[in-house]
Parts: C-alpha cells; sequence; structure tokens
C-alpha cells in the first residue's frame, strides 16, 4: 500500500479527475508541484480557485467572460450582422484561433442529443432567435461539430430560423472537418479553410 | 488575437508551465474545469494551496510528510537495518509501488551532477552517513538512478561509506533497468526484479 502525505495523496486524486491525466501523470504533475518555488504553485492554486468566481457568462452570446459582456461582443471592430452558432466557448476559441472571422457567436452550451438526454431547452436557443429577431443579421454561421448532435442542431435551429419575416442567410460550416471529429482539435488551417467553404442550407 | 477573459488566460498560463502539458492541453483543462461542479474545482485548487503550507520534509529520510517523520518512517513494520537511498521521494514511491521492499529509505534530494553543479554538500549525504553511523544497518542499498549522475553518486557514497569501523554491506540497485532511464517510469516488474537482482558493491 502506497503511503503518500495525506495532502499530496489528496492532490493526486484531484489531478487524477482530469481529462488526460492518468495515476501517473497526476503523481508526476504533484511531485513537480512540490519541488517548485511556493509562488507558482500559489499562483496555480488562486488561478483555479478564481476561475469560477469570477467567471460567468456573457449575457449576449454566452462566451465566458468576467464583466457582463465578452470581450468580443465588447469590440466595435466585430461585424455583428453575422453570428457564429457554436456548441461551446471551447470552439468559439478555436475559431478565432483560425484568424478567419470577424463577426459575432453565439455559444449554444451543447447539442441536442436524445442519448445524453439534451432537449432544445437545455440549450440558449430562445435568446438566439430573440438576438435573430432584434439584430436582423445578414447571415447565421451554423458551426456546430459535424458529429451528427450538430447535424441535427444545425437542421433544427435552420428550420426555427427559415419562417422569420426577414430571414438571415443560414450557413453550415463546410465539411473539410474530419466527420465524427470534434471542432475544438481541428487545426488553424482546416478550420480557416472550412470558415470560407461555408455553403448556404436549403430546406 | 485571441481574446480569453483574463483568470481563464491566467489559468492556461499556469497550467502550461507543467511538465507535458502544452497550450493545447492547457485549454483543454481549463474549460474542462469551467464546466465542472464549483466544488470540484474549489477542491483541487484547495489541494494545490494544500500542499505546500501542508507538506515538509520527514526529519530522518526526508521523504515528504505532513509531521516530523513520513508515515514510512513511523512505521513499526518495516525494516530499519536495510537503508534503501534514492536521489527524490517520487522515486522512493516508485519503490513502494513495486511491494517488493520493507525496508528503510533516505532521500537525497538530487545525485551529483558537475553540469547541474549538485555538489556533495547540495544533497542528505551527511546525515545519511550520520544515521548509518548510528543505526548501524546491515545493509544499504543504493538506488539511485542508472545514469552518469546517479551512477557517479552510488560510488560517491560507497566510498564515504567503506571506511566505517563496522560498514554495511553496500548493494546497488540491479541493471534490469533500462540503462539512461528514469527510475521513476520504469514498471514495476522491472523495479522489483531489479531490487532482488541487486548486486554487492566492490571497491
Amino acid at each position: 500500500m502506497l503511503k503518500y502525505a495525506p495532502p499530496l495523496q489528496k492532490l493526486i486524486g484531484e489531478l487524477e479527475r482530469l481529462p488526460g491525466i492518468g495515476p501517473k501523470s497526476a503523481q508526476r504533475l504533484a511531485f513537480f508541484l512540490l519541488s517548485c518555488p511556493d509562488e507558482q504553485v500559489e499562483e496555480l492554486g488562486q488561478a483555479v480557485l478564481a476561475l469560477k468566481a469570477e467567471i460567468r457568462l456573457c449575457s449576449r452570446c454566452h462566451n465566458y467572460t468576467t464583466g457582463d459582456l465578452c470581450p468580443i461582443c465588447e469590440d466595435p471592430s466585430r461585424d455583428t450582422s453575422v453570428i457564429c452558432v457554436v456548441e461551446q466557448a471551447s470552439d468559439l476559441m478555436a475559431l478565432e484561433r483560425s484568424g478567419e472571422y470577424q463577426g459575432a457567436y453565439h455559444v449554444l452550451g451543447g447539442a441536442l442529443s436524445p442519448i445524453a438526454d439534451i432537449k432544445p431547452s437545455d440549450l440558449y436557443i430562445t435568446d438566439l432567435l430573440e438576438r435573430i429577431r432584434e439584430v436582423q443579421p445578414r447571415e447565421v454561421i451554423l458551426a456546430t461539430s459535424p458529429t451528427v448532435e450538430g447535424d441535427v442542431t444545425a437542421e433544427y435551429l435552420r428550420q426555427l430560423i427559415a419562417p422569420f419575416p426577414q430571414p438571415p442567410q443560414v450557413t453550415r460550416i463546410a465539411l473539410g472537418l474530419p466527420v465524427g471529429g470534434d471542432l475544438d482539435y481541428a487545426d488553424q488551417v482546416t478550420l480557416a479553410r472550412s470558415l470560407r467553404g461555408r455553403t448556404k442550407m436549403e430546406g
């Protein structure tokens, strides 16, 4: 039986709960932290604690932010006549990294999934529709992931937007992405090409 | 340019400083934590902060501990007539995982290295010698890593222990370990075999 000091055992246990970190990595990280200067460990601990305390969702697009609006919504240079709809804030960041897009975003908070029991009411769909009604963008880009759930969500949104009096053009991010892949893991060039090749959605 | 909320950017920056965690993994972990329940993130943050605040070195063997002595030194079932000398506390833990060893340990805090400018006075060598003089163990196992530095350190210790009035048997952990490898990454079977096959050191 291993005999770690309790605070060390506790930290290893917490680190093991993170994705991609197994028991061995967790132990390595914990011992690494023990060998670090106190300040660095303190900063990491405080940064972890500050995360949940200080971060909230942008009241407009549901990206992560510290204020009422996120840095992108507050940026006057962004083209608000285009709204790019993504599943997660991490997808938004992946698109930002591609440097291809200068419009606004809307984070749904997930994708429709009967298996995971995610219904339209679990996503930020109602206020996306309100936002479209209000802002009257010329285009809505559906950049949900190219998975079954993402495709279903995109099609569901298209059907909701189509009957609008003056509907925006609804486009789907191009399948330059490997089908079944995870948007957040795509490389920047693929993402940029995928944005450029977006196609109009037809009923 | 990316526009993360500052606390998120800060955490990503701190995570990137950890070994084996690149920019992409750091971002993934940060977003994962954002999606976790508050309690879990709080627990991780507190565990990181508690690490340096609560953990100190065992006054006898320099393993990590919360009290004066480490759990291994405090365990009356351990055979204190054998002292296994390792470079780091993480090496001690790796040996413990092998389940092969029931004796005591001594953590040096590193290995001699002219390149990294680590001299005998930088390691816990003086009190290892004192401990040997006092406890008069029947055997001292030199389990420094099978690297140039580890071998030099082992030979250095052997030469210091040899002239003792009633010297303990000095053994070196067997080279079942791949030479140049890192003790902490070895598998348990290799470590167990390596302990069993330890050989007597001759001048």
